[in-house]
Protein backbone atom coordinates (compact mmCIF):
# COMPACT_ATOMS: atom_id res chain seq x y z
CA UNK A 1 0.00 0.00 0.00
CA UNK A 2 2.44 2.24 1.07
CA UNK A 3 4.84 2.12 -2.25
CA UNK A 4 1.79 2.53 -4.42
CA UNK A 5 1.12 5.70 -2.46
CA UNK A 6 4.64 6.70 -2.88
CA UNK A 7 4.42 5.95 -6.93
CA UNK A 8 1.03 7.48 -7.60
CA UNK A 9 2.55 10.45 -5.05
CA UNK A 10 5.90 10.82 -7.12
CA UNK A 11 3.29 10.81 -10.03
CA UNK A 12 1.91 14.01 -9.11
CA UNK A 13 4.59 15.43 -8.30
CA UNK A 14 6.32 14.79 -11.52
CA UNK A 15 2.72 16.38 -13.18
CA UNK A 16 3.28 19.30 -10.92
CA UNK A 17 6.48 20.13 -12.00
CA UNK A 18 5.75 20.05 -15.82
CA UNK A 19 3.43 22.68 -15.41
CA UNK A 20 5.80 24.30 -13.02
CA UNK A 21 8.52 24.65 -15.98
CA UNK A 22 5.92 25.70 -18.52
CA UNK A 23 4.95 28.58 -16.10
CA UNK A 24 8.05 29.59 -15.16
CA UNK A 25 9.04 29.70 -19.07
CA UNK A 26 5.77 32.31 -19.03
CA UNK A 27 6.68 34.50 -16.58
CA UNK A 28 9.93 34.68 -17.66
CA UNK A 29 9.40 35.78 -21.36
CA UNK A 30 6.79 38.34 -19.48
CA UNK A 31 9.96 39.63 -17.57
CA UNK A 32 7.93 38.98 -14.92
CA UNK A 33 9.18 38.48 -11.32
CA UNK A 34 7.13 35.42 -9.62
CA UNK A 35 7.49 34.81 -5.94
CA UNK A 36 6.25 31.93 -3.91
CA UNK A 37 5.82 33.07 0.03
CA UNK A 38 5.70 30.11 2.06
CA UNK A 39 5.55 29.85 5.82
CA UNK A 40 3.68 28.40 8.98
CA UNK A 41 0.41 29.67 10.27
CA UNK A 42 -0.24 33.49 11.25
CA UNK A 43 3.75 34.23 10.26
CA UNK A 44 2.82 37.82 8.65
CA UNK A 45 2.89 36.73 5.00
CA UNK A 46 -0.13 39.03 4.06
CA UNK A 47 0.80 42.03 6.52
CA UNK A 48 3.94 42.05 4.62
CA UNK A 49 2.18 42.00 1.31
CA UNK A 50 -0.13 44.84 2.56
CA UNK A 51 2.91 46.85 2.66
CA UNK A 52 4.67 45.70 -0.04
CA UNK A 53 2.19 46.23 -2.50
CA UNK A 54 1.16 49.59 -1.62
CA UNK A 55 4.99 50.87 -1.52
CA UNK A 56 5.22 48.77 -5.21
CA UNK A 57 2.33 50.69 -6.27
CA UNK A 58 3.43 54.00 -4.93
CA UNK A 59 6.95 53.35 -6.68
CA UNK A 60 5.28 53.08 -10.00
CA UNK A 61 5.48 49.38 -10.14
CA UNK A 62 2.73 46.83 -10.65
CA UNK A 63 2.79 43.72 -8.55
CA UNK A 64 -0.35 41.45 -8.47
CA UNK A 65 -1.28 38.75 -6.15
CA UNK A 66 -2.44 34.90 -5.52
CA UNK A 67 -3.58 33.87 -2.06
CA UNK A 68 -3.65 30.41 -1.34
CA UNK A 69 -5.88 29.40 2.05
CA UNK A 70 -8.05 26.53 3.02
CA UNK A 71 -11.16 28.77 3.61
CA UNK A 72 -12.22 32.10 4.03
CA UNK A 73 -11.01 34.84 1.14
CA UNK A 74 -9.95 37.21 4.02
CA UNK A 75 -6.34 37.80 2.81
CA UNK A 76 -7.05 38.89 -0.91
CA UNK A 77 -9.78 41.23 0.31
CA UNK A 78 -7.55 42.92 2.46
CA UNK A 79 -5.01 42.45 -0.46
CA UNK A 80 -6.98 44.15 -3.07
CA UNK A 81 -7.04 47.24 -1.13
CA UNK A 82 -3.85 48.50 -2.79
CA UNK A 83 -5.46 49.06 -5.57
CA UNK A 84 -3.60 45.91 -7.43
CA UNK A 85 -5.16 42.78 -8.80
CA UNK A 86 -5.63 40.10 -6.65
CA UNK A 87 -6.82 36.20 -6.65
CA UNK A 88 -8.33 33.92 -3.64
CA UNK A 89 -7.17 30.46 -4.41
CA UNK A 90 -9.21 28.14 -1.94
CA UNK A 91 -7.95 25.08 -1.78
CA UNK A 92 -10.54 23.23 0.85
CA UNK A 93 -8.93 20.44 2.17
CA UNK A 94 -5.61 20.92 0.41
CA UNK A 95 -2.55 21.77 2.51
CA UNK A 96 -0.57 23.33 -0.37
CA UNK A 97 -0.67 25.30 -3.39
CA UNK A 98 -0.27 23.34 -6.80
CA UNK A 99 1.11 24.07 -9.88
CA UNK A 100 -2.55 23.47 -11.48
CA UNK A 101 -4.10 25.63 -9.22
CA UNK A 102 -1.84 28.70 -10.01
CA UNK A 103 -2.24 28.14 -13.99
CA UNK A 104 -5.97 27.71 -13.58
CA UNK A 105 -6.14 31.07 -11.46
CA UNK A 106 -3.91 33.36 -13.96
CA UNK A 107 -6.43 32.05 -16.56
CA UNK A 108 -9.60 32.78 -15.03
CA UNK A 109 -8.10 36.32 -14.16
CA UNK A 110 -6.97 36.81 -17.79
CA UNK A 111 -3.79 39.30 -16.69
CA UNK A 112 -1.38 39.91 -19.20
CA UNK A 113 1.31 38.78 -17.27
CA UNK A 114 3.35 41.27 -19.60
CA UNK A 115 1.86 44.39 -17.82
CA UNK A 116 2.88 43.25 -14.44
CA UNK A 117 6.01 43.61 -12.66
CA UNK A 118 5.58 41.22 -10.00
CA UNK A 119 3.47 38.01 -9.30
CA UNK A 120 2.98 37.11 -5.29
CA UNK A 121 2.35 33.69 -4.51
CA UNK A 122 0.90 33.95 -0.61
CA UNK A 123 1.15 29.82 -0.42
CA UNK A 124 -1.01 28.05 2.31
CA UNK A 125 0.57 28.86 5.87
CA UNK A 126 2.28 25.51 6.46
CA UNK A 127 5.66 25.29 6.54
CA UNK A 128 6.05 21.28 5.44
CA UNK A 129 3.93 20.18 2.43
CA UNK A 130 4.48 23.36 0.10
CA UNK A 131 8.06 22.62 0.09
CA UNK A 132 7.59 20.12 -2.47
CA UNK A 133 5.59 21.80 -4.88
CA UNK A 134 7.39 23.92 -7.51
CA UNK A 135 4.79 26.48 -8.82
CA UNK A 136 7.12 27.82 -11.44
CA UNK A 137 8.48 30.68 -9.06
CA UNK A 138 11.30 32.92 -10.07
CA UNK A 139 12.28 32.52 -6.53
CA UNK A 140 10.82 31.17 -3.01
CA UNK A 141 11.15 33.18 -0.09
CA UNK A 142 10.77 31.43 3.38
CA UNK A 143 9.34 33.45 6.33
CA UNK A 144 9.35 32.89 9.87
CA UNK A 145 8.64 35.14 12.28
CA UNK A 146 10.48 36.54 15.62
CA UNK A 147 7.85 35.05 18.05
CA UNK A 148 8.05 31.26 16.40
CA UNK A 149 11.80 30.78 17.68
CA UNK A 150 14.98 30.37 16.32
CA UNK A 151 14.96 26.64 15.84
CA UNK A 152 12.31 26.49 13.60
CA UNK A 153 14.98 26.38 10.52
CA UNK A 154 16.45 22.89 12.14
CA UNK A 155 12.94 21.41 12.32
CA UNK A 156 11.36 22.47 8.70
CA UNK A 157 14.73 22.28 6.80
CA UNK A 158 13.27 21.16 3.61
CA UNK A 159 11.25 24.40 3.58
CA UNK A 160 14.26 26.31 4.50
CA UNK A 161 16.65 24.62 2.25
CA UNK A 162 14.64 24.75 -0.78
CA UNK A 163 13.97 28.78 -0.23
CA UNK A 164 16.04 31.27 -2.23
CA UNK A 165 15.85 34.06 0.51
CA UNK A 166 14.09 34.40 4.02
CA UNK A 167 12.42 36.75 5.60
CA UNK A 168 12.03 36.86 9.70
CA UNK A 169 8.93 38.92 10.12
CA UNK A 170 7.16 40.46 13.19
CA UNK A 171 10.57 42.53 14.20
CA UNK A 172 9.18 44.47 16.83
CA UNK A 173 8.18 41.25 18.99
CA UNK A 174 11.95 40.65 18.70
CA UNK A 175 12.08 42.17 22.42
CA UNK A 176 9.18 41.06 24.26
CA UNK A 177 9.71 37.22 22.66
CA UNK A 178 13.39 37.38 23.86
CA UNK A 179 14.49 36.64 20.19
CA UNK A 180 18.13 35.68 19.57
CA UNK A 181 18.75 37.01 16.28
CA UNK A 182 21.80 35.90 15.51
CA UNK A 183 20.93 32.44 16.59
CA UNK A 184 18.41 32.57 14.20
CA UNK A 185 20.36 33.99 11.27
CA UNK A 186 23.30 31.07 12.59
CA UNK A 187 20.17 28.23 12.13
CA UNK A 188 18.99 29.63 8.96
CA UNK A 189 22.93 29.52 7.72
CA UNK A 190 23.27 26.08 8.31
CA UNK A 191 20.43 24.44 6.76
CA UNK A 192 20.58 27.01 3.84
CA UNK A 193 24.42 28.41 3.81
CA UNK A 194 24.37 31.56 2.39
CA UNK A 195 21.21 32.45 2.00
CA UNK A 196 20.05 36.14 1.62
CA UNK A 197 18.20 36.97 5.55
CA UNK A 198 15.69 40.13 5.40
CA UNK A 199 13.99 41.56 8.53
CA UNK A 200 11.19 42.96 8.57
CA UNK A 201 8.24 44.69 10.51
CA UNK A 202 4.89 45.26 8.88
CA UNK A 203 3.17 46.85 11.69
CA UNK A 204 6.71 49.64 12.06
CA UNK A 205 8.11 49.47 8.70
CA UNK A 206 11.48 48.67 10.32
CA UNK A 207 13.65 46.69 7.72
CA UNK A 208 10.65 47.55 4.73
CA UNK A 209 13.46 49.51 2.74
CA UNK A 210 16.12 47.24 2.31
CA UNK A 211 13.55 43.74 1.37
CA UNK A 212 12.29 46.53 -0.94
CA UNK A 213 15.57 47.52 -2.63
CA UNK A 214 16.36 43.23 -2.94
CA UNK A 215 13.11 43.01 -4.88
CA UNK A 216 13.40 45.79 -7.34
CA UNK A 217 17.17 44.14 -7.84
CA UNK A 218 15.69 40.47 -8.20
CA UNK A 219 12.86 42.29 -10.89
CA UNK A 220 15.99 44.34 -12.47
CA UNK A 221 17.37 40.88 -13.08
CA UNK A 222 14.26 38.96 -14.59
CA UNK A 223 13.17 41.49 -16.67
CA UNK A 224 17.30 41.30 -18.29
CA UNK A 225 16.95 37.65 -19.00
CA UNK A 226 13.52 38.48 -20.41
CA UNK A 227 15.18 40.73 -22.78
CA UNK A 228 17.96 38.22 -23.34
CA UNK A 229 15.84 35.56 -24.23
CA UNK A 230 13.35 37.61 -26.69
CA UNK B 1 -4.74 9.36 -11.49
CA UNK B 2 -6.45 11.98 -8.69
CA UNK B 3 -9.18 9.32 -7.67
CA UNK B 4 -6.58 6.57 -7.92
CA UNK B 5 -4.85 8.90 -4.93
CA UNK B 6 -8.07 9.40 -3.28
CA UNK B 7 -8.59 5.81 -3.31
CA UNK B 8 -5.18 4.81 -1.62
CA UNK B 9 -5.35 7.57 0.81
CA UNK B 10 -8.52 6.45 2.11
CA UNK B 11 -7.55 2.67 2.87
CA UNK B 12 -4.42 4.48 4.42
CA UNK B 13 -6.83 6.66 6.95
CA UNK B 14 -8.62 3.59 7.21
CA UNK B 15 -6.25 1.45 8.19
CA UNK B 16 -4.64 4.71 10.21
CA UNK B 17 -8.43 4.57 12.16
CA UNK B 18 -8.23 0.54 13.30
CA UNK B 19 -4.86 1.18 14.97
CA UNK B 20 -6.04 4.29 16.54
CA UNK B 21 -9.13 2.32 17.40
CA UNK B 22 -7.00 -0.12 19.26
CA UNK B 23 -4.79 2.20 20.93
CA UNK B 24 -7.68 4.30 22.37
CA UNK B 25 -8.77 1.08 24.10
CA UNK B 26 -5.77 0.53 25.65
CA UNK B 27 -5.38 4.20 26.89
CA UNK B 28 -9.07 3.77 28.66
CA UNK B 29 -8.44 0.34 29.57
CA UNK B 30 -4.62 1.55 31.45
CA UNK B 31 -7.03 4.84 32.63
CA UNK B 32 -4.52 7.15 31.11
CA UNK B 33 -5.55 10.20 29.68
CA UNK B 34 -4.22 10.65 26.15
CA UNK B 35 -3.71 14.09 24.41
CA UNK B 36 -3.21 14.92 21.31
CA UNK B 37 -1.65 18.46 20.54
CA UNK B 38 -1.84 20.29 17.70
CA UNK B 39 -1.06 23.72 16.13
CA UNK B 40 1.04 24.84 14.03
CA UNK B 41 4.88 25.77 14.12
CA UNK B 42 6.07 28.04 17.20
CA UNK B 43 2.82 28.35 18.61
CA UNK B 44 4.47 27.11 21.64
CA UNK B 45 3.01 23.36 22.61
CA UNK B 46 6.30 22.33 24.07
CA UNK B 47 6.73 25.27 26.16
CA UNK B 48 3.58 24.79 27.84
CA UNK B 49 4.16 21.04 28.30
CA UNK B 50 7.15 21.89 29.96
CA UNK B 51 5.73 23.99 32.73
CA UNK B 52 2.90 21.50 32.51
CA UNK B 53 5.16 18.47 33.27
CA UNK B 54 7.39 20.03 35.88
CA UNK B 55 3.31 20.88 37.87
CA UNK B 56 1.94 17.85 36.90
CA UNK B 57 4.87 15.80 38.72
CA UNK B 58 5.27 18.44 41.44
CA UNK B 59 1.96 17.51 42.06
CA UNK B 60 2.30 13.89 41.84
CA UNK B 61 1.01 12.67 38.87
CA UNK B 62 2.98 10.90 36.43
CA UNK B 63 2.77 12.14 32.61
CA UNK B 64 4.64 10.93 29.83
CA UNK B 65 5.17 12.63 26.25
CA UNK B 66 6.04 11.74 22.76
CA UNK B 67 7.37 14.80 20.45
CA UNK B 68 6.80 14.54 16.80
CA UNK B 69 9.04 16.45 14.76
CA UNK B 70 10.13 16.23 11.03
CA UNK B 71 13.97 17.20 12.16
CA UNK B 72 15.85 17.31 15.79
CA UNK B 73 14.85 15.85 18.86
CA UNK B 74 15.58 19.14 20.54
CA UNK B 75 12.07 19.40 22.13
CA UNK B 76 12.41 15.52 23.71
CA UNK B 77 15.75 16.65 25.16
CA UNK B 78 13.67 20.04 26.63
CA UNK B 79 10.87 17.95 28.04
CA UNK B 80 13.20 14.59 29.58
CA UNK B 81 14.54 17.84 31.74
CA UNK B 82 11.00 17.32 33.87
CA UNK B 83 12.14 13.96 34.53
CA UNK B 84 9.10 11.91 33.03
CA UNK B 85 9.32 9.84 30.22
CA UNK B 86 9.75 11.53 26.44
CA UNK B 87 10.31 9.72 23.78
CA UNK B 88 11.20 12.13 20.22
CA UNK B 89 9.61 11.05 16.74
CA UNK B 90 11.27 11.71 13.65
CA UNK B 91 9.16 11.53 11.05
CA UNK B 92 11.47 12.95 8.25
CA UNK B 93 9.49 14.24 5.80
CA UNK B 94 5.95 13.46 7.13
CA UNK B 95 3.92 16.07 7.86
CA UNK B 96 1.60 14.71 10.88
CA UNK B 97 1.67 11.51 13.45
CA UNK B 98 0.05 8.08 12.52
CA UNK B 99 -0.90 5.83 15.04
CA UNK B 100 1.35 3.13 13.40
CA UNK B 101 4.26 5.80 14.64
CA UNK B 102 2.61 6.20 17.90
CA UNK B 103 2.19 2.32 18.73
CA UNK B 104 5.75 1.63 18.00
CA UNK B 105 7.24 4.52 19.89
CA UNK B 106 5.15 2.84 22.92
CA UNK B 107 6.36 -0.59 22.29
CA UNK B 108 10.28 0.41 21.71
CA UNK B 109 9.73 2.24 24.69
CA UNK B 110 8.08 -0.33 26.91
CA UNK B 111 6.47 1.98 29.48
CA UNK B 112 3.80 0.36 31.29
CA UNK B 113 1.03 2.69 30.77
CA UNK B 114 -1.34 1.64 33.88
CA UNK B 115 2.07 3.28 35.84
CA UNK B 116 1.12 6.58 33.84
CA UNK B 117 -1.48 9.39 34.42
CA UNK B 118 -1.27 11.37 31.05
CA UNK B 119 -0.05 10.90 28.10
CA UNK B 120 0.81 14.07 26.17
CA UNK B 121 1.45 13.51 22.03
CA UNK B 122 3.16 16.78 20.73
CA UNK B 123 2.05 16.47 16.84
CA UNK B 124 4.10 17.57 14.24
CA UNK B 125 3.65 21.76 14.13
CA UNK B 126 1.35 22.02 11.17
CA UNK B 127 -2.22 23.35 11.11
CA UNK B 128 -3.67 21.49 8.66
CA UNK B 129 -2.64 17.51 7.78
CA UNK B 130 -2.61 15.96 11.26
CA UNK B 131 -6.16 16.90 11.79
CA UNK B 132 -7.35 13.53 9.73
CA UNK B 133 -5.32 11.31 11.28
CA UNK B 134 -6.87 9.82 14.55
CA UNK B 135 -3.86 8.88 17.37
CA UNK B 136 -6.40 6.88 19.91
CA UNK B 137 -6.48 10.11 21.90
CA UNK B 138 -8.27 10.64 24.30
CA UNK B 139 -8.84 14.41 24.04
CA UNK B 140 -7.47 16.43 21.06
CA UNK B 141 -5.96 20.02 21.82
CA UNK B 142 -5.41 22.31 19.40
CA UNK B 143 -3.17 25.57 20.02
CA UNK B 144 -2.73 28.77 18.31
CA UNK B 145 -0.96 32.22 19.82
CA UNK B 146 -1.86 35.21 20.44
CA UNK B 147 0.89 36.49 17.34
CA UNK B 148 -0.55 34.53 15.18
CA UNK B 149 -3.89 36.27 14.56
CA UNK B 150 -7.86 36.13 15.26
CA UNK B 151 -8.29 34.82 12.18
CA UNK B 152 -6.64 31.53 12.43
CA UNK B 153 -9.59 29.32 13.62
CA UNK B 154 -11.61 30.41 10.68
CA UNK B 155 -8.57 29.89 7.81
CA UNK B 156 -7.97 25.72 9.52
CA UNK B 157 -11.36 25.08 10.14
CA UNK B 158 -10.74 21.02 9.94
CA UNK B 159 -8.01 20.81 13.08
CA UNK B 160 -10.50 23.81 15.30
CA UNK B 161 -13.44 21.97 14.91
CA UNK B 162 -12.06 18.50 15.58
CA UNK B 163 -10.25 19.76 18.70
CA UNK B 164 -12.10 18.94 22.08
CA UNK B 165 -10.45 22.39 23.32
CA UNK B 166 -8.41 24.83 22.27
CA UNK B 167 -5.65 27.06 24.19
CA UNK B 168 -4.38 30.30 23.31
CA UNK B 169 -0.79 30.59 24.14
CA UNK B 170 1.74 33.33 24.54
CA UNK B 171 -1.13 35.66 26.29
CA UNK B 172 1.94 37.76 27.13
CA UNK B 173 2.38 38.59 23.75
CA UNK B 174 -1.71 39.43 23.68
CA UNK B 175 -1.03 43.73 24.18
CA UNK B 176 2.16 43.68 22.28
CA UNK B 177 0.52 41.72 19.35
CA UNK B 178 -2.73 44.33 19.83
CA UNK B 179 -4.64 40.99 20.03
CA UNK B 180 -8.45 41.16 19.63
CA UNK B 181 -8.91 38.19 22.58
CA UNK B 182 -12.90 38.43 22.23
CA UNK B 183 -12.72 38.11 18.31
CA UNK B 184 -10.67 35.24 19.21
CA UNK B 185 -12.61 33.35 21.42
CA UNK B 186 -15.71 34.33 19.19
CA UNK B 187 -13.82 32.39 16.05
CA UNK B 188 -13.40 29.54 17.71
CA UNK B 189 -16.71 29.36 18.69
CA UNK B 190 -17.40 29.83 15.55
CA UNK B 191 -16.20 26.98 14.03
CA UNK B 192 -17.02 24.55 17.05
CA UNK B 193 -19.72 25.64 19.25
CA UNK B 194 -19.23 25.55 22.84
CA UNK B 195 -15.47 24.33 22.48
CA UNK B 196 -13.58 24.81 25.75
CA UNK B 197 -11.21 27.64 25.35
CA UNK B 198 -7.85 28.01 27.85
CA UNK B 199 -5.85 30.91 27.72
CA UNK B 200 -2.11 30.62 29.13
CA UNK B 201 1.84 31.95 29.29
CA UNK B 202 3.70 29.23 29.57
CA UNK B 203 6.61 32.73 29.91
CA UNK B 204 4.44 34.28 33.05
CA UNK B 205 2.77 31.31 34.14
CA UNK B 206 -0.62 32.88 33.43
CA UNK B 207 -3.77 30.65 33.26
CA UNK B 208 -1.82 28.16 34.54
CA UNK B 209 -4.09 26.81 37.49
CA UNK B 210 -7.29 26.74 35.08
CA UNK B 211 -5.17 24.48 32.49
CA UNK B 212 -4.09 22.42 35.10
CA UNK B 213 -7.71 21.77 36.66
CA UNK B 214 -9.32 20.99 33.66
CA UNK B 215 -6.61 18.54 32.83
CA UNK B 216 -7.14 16.84 36.41
CA UNK B 217 -10.72 16.87 36.38
CA UNK B 218 -10.27 15.44 32.29
CA UNK B 219 -8.06 12.62 33.92
CA UNK B 220 -10.04 11.62 36.50
CA UNK B 221 -13.11 11.08 34.15
CA UNK B 222 -10.85 8.79 32.22
CA UNK B 223 -9.93 7.06 35.56
CA UNK B 224 -13.55 6.55 36.14
CA UNK B 225 -14.40 5.23 32.88
CA UNK B 226 -11.14 2.74 33.23
CA UNK B 227 -13.15 1.89 36.66
CA UNK B 228 -16.13 1.00 34.62
CA UNK B 229 -15.11 -1.14 32.09
CA UNK B 230 -12.64 -3.07 34.35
Amino acid sequence: MTSRLIELRAGVLSKNDHLAAALRERFQGAGLLALNLVSGPGTGKTALLERTMGALIAGGSRPAALVGDLATDNDARRLARSGAPVRQIETGGLCHLEAQLVEGQLAAAGWALEQLDYLFIENVGNLVCPASYDLGEGLRVALVSAAEGEDKPLKYPAMFSSADAAVITKLDLAEPCELDLMLMRRNLHQVRPGITILETSARTGAGMGPWLAWLAEQRARASVRAGRET
